[in-house]
């Protein structure tokens, strides 16, 4: 536990160039997209645990808003943060975003209540993340 | 006049089968995106045409915002209509998208107020548009 | 088939000049509320014809969301385009318009699933939309 | 001022049925608007007053989005309380409604910087307060 | 009935200076929150009194929507208008607002269709509302 | 640059219990509103170093945005992740975050195009992220 708080302590002093609105000032992150997702995830599980009529409107209702919040992230990161040079480096990349927006869409998390999606999109907003530092540190 | 008159009748007459929400209910329509920019493009030349700075402050303003609205519009239509045997048939639908969300962010008409970014946006959503239609009918 | 893909290539060629932001930029179009209603429609279709009690969440929902859409839209052009010549011109217009608002409200497709009120709003919007195009034409 | 808090704590001992969501749960009250249009005419009060143009930005900004809250409030209570038998025996609603809204757009405060326009606003507004509280006490 | 619709007059005609955006305009209200919580007990007693479904969904989904301006408006108040100096005279005004905004929320009104959270929503709102009108006072 | 890009990997490793939706699914994360914070404090920067009038009025646009989007981020915090025994360990809490609020309104970044409130923000935000991660630790 020590050891984790320490690495954590270490990564909130670095200091980050990441960037995400469109002056653009230059700031981005994927953690945006994936503490959405996590607590996607979460709602799903609380959903399958909890059979209250009312409990589930709300679990369908957060998990829809938090799952277009996703879209809207990712779409930011694609559009914004990628440019040219990205997309030759990287030629999937322009699928695994519209895999990773469709994940999170009626086909995705959205349609459904299953963890099962969640953890999907999860694994698709970390490939994307995995490229995203590449790029960074390029 | 008259002639433009009967076919915008037609027009409305015909039977649209088009969808954008995400339940989803199948109606889509670039035309959301498309009325949106020549918002854009209007402010931009009105812009042009008036000194007074409070109503440059309000272009500048509203010409964001619509300018996030033709982003959005496109995203729904890159996520979810298109699928991955329209990717297949038209290989350089990605890249349009990406260009056509760029063509409406800093490097385009939110960061210009010259009405030739508003129109090269019209150009990129025409060329969509098109795509889109044929999609429609095969 | 080709006819109308025809007059749709022409209608799309036509130099439109509608508006809807408030600089006024001077761009107006119902087919903005039109494709929402359209979408109102489908959901509310697709509602009955599925008994998945997740779907029908989200289907209301969504239904929820894109009725006040409508509303929006409509509200624009009945404060923002129509003038006190207009409504000179066309005394029923503030009773219309009255009218399909209160048809995306709880009285109308908010409060209901049945397809029938989709279809009763959008036979309100084009009502207005055939004034709005009489208008456009004086 | 002993007067004026005693009759504002009767005020609030009063148990109102004003209503606004679109349940509807019978809830309205000018207030809402009112509230909205005090604040504009009060920035348009500081921006004469300070020439800060980073300050003038913020206010034409803040006077824009109070602006557009006024005409949602008035939207609201035209369509959703006001039904049939109020605008036969008011004849004179839907003009005020109509006036009333577009005080609150371009040719109103969001295009002036005017305090004379936010006084104008919330004159409305008070004669729309009027006929509202008359037509609760019937 | 008629007293009370005179006093209602009265402090129509009262100047009131109260402040709620961030330029600051120094136009702030707990009415807003207020109107907004009286919206939610309303729902909640609706709900209580209709098995319908559909409107039941709806209820849920509007409750959520009204807890969350509650809780904004409230943060507002807390934030923007309350000053060193008042959190020294009311050394409880903090922990009110904690639980205030708290009573909004997944523990509060935004959990529960109990109208008796609506009420103790609605207790809290009238304790801060007391404080901020002794604050204009002084 | 290789250690840092190693802590990084090993922070995205460790399977974070954060949570931030009212359900509330559990998920709280300090980085979104550090995310904006950061966007707010290079939106300052870049405005010191343009003079281009449009490009100014869009920074002021968005850092207006990304500085309420930090007061809501924070709101959350405050009330829905920390409870009353948090308060009681960290008296200071309830000023810390207050201050933070404020410091990302009108007296502080939404006011001020000066990078130093950027700073002033950030600092405040290290400090609530500093009690954030020792409670969940404990």
């Amino acid at each position: 536990m020590r050891l984790l708080s320490r690495i954590r302590e270490l990564h909130r002093a670095i200091p980050e160039a990441t960037a995400h609105c469109d002056l653009p000032c230059g700031v981005y992150d994927p953690a945006q997209a994936r503490i959405e997702a996590e607590s996607i995830k979460a709602v799903q599980e609380k959903y399958q645990a909890n059979e209250d009529p009312e409990f589930r409107q709300r679990a369908v209702l957060i998990k829809e808003q938090r799952s277009e919040l996703v879209k809207h992230h990712l779409w930011v990161l694609w559009t914004d943060y990628f440019k040219a040079p990205h997309f030759e480096k990287y030629p999937q990349l322009h699928d695994l975003f519209n895999r990773a927006t469709k994940a999170a869409g009626a086909s995705g998390t959205k349609g459904n209540m299953d963890p099962a999606t969640g953890q999907q999109l999860l694994d698709l907003i970390a490939e994307i993340d995995k490229i995203f530092w590449e790029t960074k540190q390029a």
